[in-house]
């Protein structure tokens, strides 16, 4: 495996993270001890990326539980924890898990044990997932292909390996030369500074655009796919994914360039029937108007930042997940994806 | 009309402008006392907009001309001025007639004064072309309705009056409220910096969006129609304007938005058959990671800048100049403006 980027770590009863706010001018690591650290971690986006939010509040139980064995004080925490950011669905999805675990855990005398035990597995899973996810999809990648991609859907955004990134590292695990594309990824910068930063750590060509550049390039015939991550998906193949994904979505089916959406089941929401029904976070404005604190517009002015958008089902060529490449119409190959999820879990 | 913005104004044997790179956090003007300084001010955008930009390079040849009345030295002006910046073709079209009135101008005795008088008049036709285009143009618009605009074709990119934003205060001046959403338009933010700016000094309700964002606002119903500036449109139509706009045109087509260029005749090139023959300049990198002279990338990644794209006619719903509003088929539509301007000069 090319190097890795380990971006959670449990260690001393604390779950250590990099703050990915200041990636890549600085790398440094944070410990989180509380529940409230592990939320504000969340909100501020110091993690970030569905899949590592998931697996960052699964500690985050277990770190309730350290801070007061209380079962109610740990149920609470759990609510605290579901409020941290509203639109991906994996915090939602393992935080209802970590809920079900409680009763037998604290049966079980050591709540503290067996809640760290249940937040390793979905780690582990995490990864593993991850990997079988990029397995799948660097099918789909040629020796000599162009990605785009957009935010930061890698490792960063994961337990460590990356779902829309992931698929790029094993195809050149297996030998074929990519090179990759990436949006800067207004308003913070996430492809610039962490898709940038990490396929720069593991040698994958790899150049900035900004995002009003996408349809250009896409024009020019520079790129073979598009690729990007997910933050949920419902159960049409309506994809709820960084701002500027429907965007890309649009331009890429303009030019006839794939547009594969890379996700782990558990970013799945088979109980909204389509993206209609999934709330769109709304951010601060200063994200627009005050990058890195300084003020770029002048007073009296509105802003609009959502941090997400919706793409239609019928924008995406192929959704890839751990279970294989689904393809349209997705609604009935995901179907079959959630009948087998039903059955394992 | 209401609150006006001033440009560029000669004053004491000099240009005055403002300088648009600290625009808005200040409002500081600078005075061009040499050609090589007009020659700068134009390649470092102090000075940016197709329209503005020819403007300011009529007064840069009078300024040649104070500064050495050789014929030659402003001939050899002309040509330097002319490599300031590749895509807006007023820059060129401007230079060619001034150069045209050289011969006059230095048989007369008085050259200073003959440029000058020659300056003058593009200066004064700017305002007049941008006011009529406005006129027409406001025509398109409703009471009530709302305009997405990229970059800044306003009153900053011309002698005082603007393009797609001319449009708008010409509607607002008629009575109909317009609310105005732009985009930032990174790298330079010209949207974000220049766009708000003149519009709230305008009193123009103006939300501000990242360029990630377009596509969302267009598909939730709140845009009635996108009108954008242009650097140089080719005999069938085509057009080069900032980067963003060829995608911006896609999203507008998508969701049956129409999709307006505003532009005076002097950003026309009949010369060329289509957008594939105008050159695309391409900007220093970093612009993208490093914005206010902060990086935000790593080290190790490549860039690709460039400072416009092309709309393809079939794109767009009806081009706007001091002549009237082109309607689809765009090439039929110019050829009459065509002949009309070979008539006129």
């Amino acid at each position: 495996m090319i190097m890795s980027v380990e971006p959670l770590k449990w260690k001393d009863e604390c779950l250590e993270i990099i703050d990915q706010r200041l990636l890549p001018l600085q790398e440094k690591h944070i410990l989180l001890k509380t529940t409230a650290a592990v939320a504000e971690a969340i909100e501020t986006l110091a993690v970030r990326g569905a899949p590592a939010i998931g697996v960052v509040a699964a500690y985050g139980v277990v770190i309730a539980a350290n801070e007061n064995t209380e079962l109610e004080y740990v149920r609470a925490s759990i609510d605290r924890l579901r409020k941290s950011r509203p639109t991906g669905v994996n915090l939602f999805n393992i935080l209802d898990r970590m809920e079900k675990s409680l009763n037998d855990a604290f049966a079980s005398g050591d709540p503290v044990g067996r809640l760290l035990e249940c937040a390793r597995c979905i780690h582990e899973e995490d990864m593993l997932i991850c990997s079988t996810l990029a397995e799948h999809g660097a099918e789909l990648l040629s020796d000599g292909d162009t990605v785009l991609t957009h935010c930061n859907a890698g490792a960063l955004a994961t337990s460590g390996y990356g779902t829309a990134l992931g698929v790029i590292y094993a195809a050149c695990e297996k030998g074929k030369r990519i090179a990759v594309y990436v949006d800067e990824t207004r308003p913070l910068l996430q492809g610039a500074r962490l898709t940038a930063w990490e396929l720069s750590r593991k040698s994958v060509p790899v150049t900035v655009i900004c995002d009003s550049m996408a349809a250009v390039v896409l024009c020019q015939g520079r790129i073979n796919h598009v690729i990007v991550g997910a933050d949920r998906i419902a159960a049409n193949g309506d994809v709820a994914n960084k701002i500027g994904t429907y965007g890309l979505s649009i331009s890429a089916r303009e030019h006839e360039v794939p547009f594969y959406v890379a996700a782990p089941l558990t970013s799945f929401d088979f109980s909204i029937a389509s993206g209609n029904n999934i709330t769109i976070e709304e951010r601060n404005p200063d994200e627009i108007h005050s990058p890195f604190g300084m003020r770029i517009t002048p007073e009296n002015v509105s802003f609009y930042n959502p941090a997400f958008d919706i793409t239609p089902a019928e924008n995406i060529s192929a959704i890839i997940s751990e279970k294989g490449i689904a393809r349209p119409p997705l609604d009935k190959a995901l179907e079959s994806w959630m009948a087998d999820r039903a059955f394992s879990s």
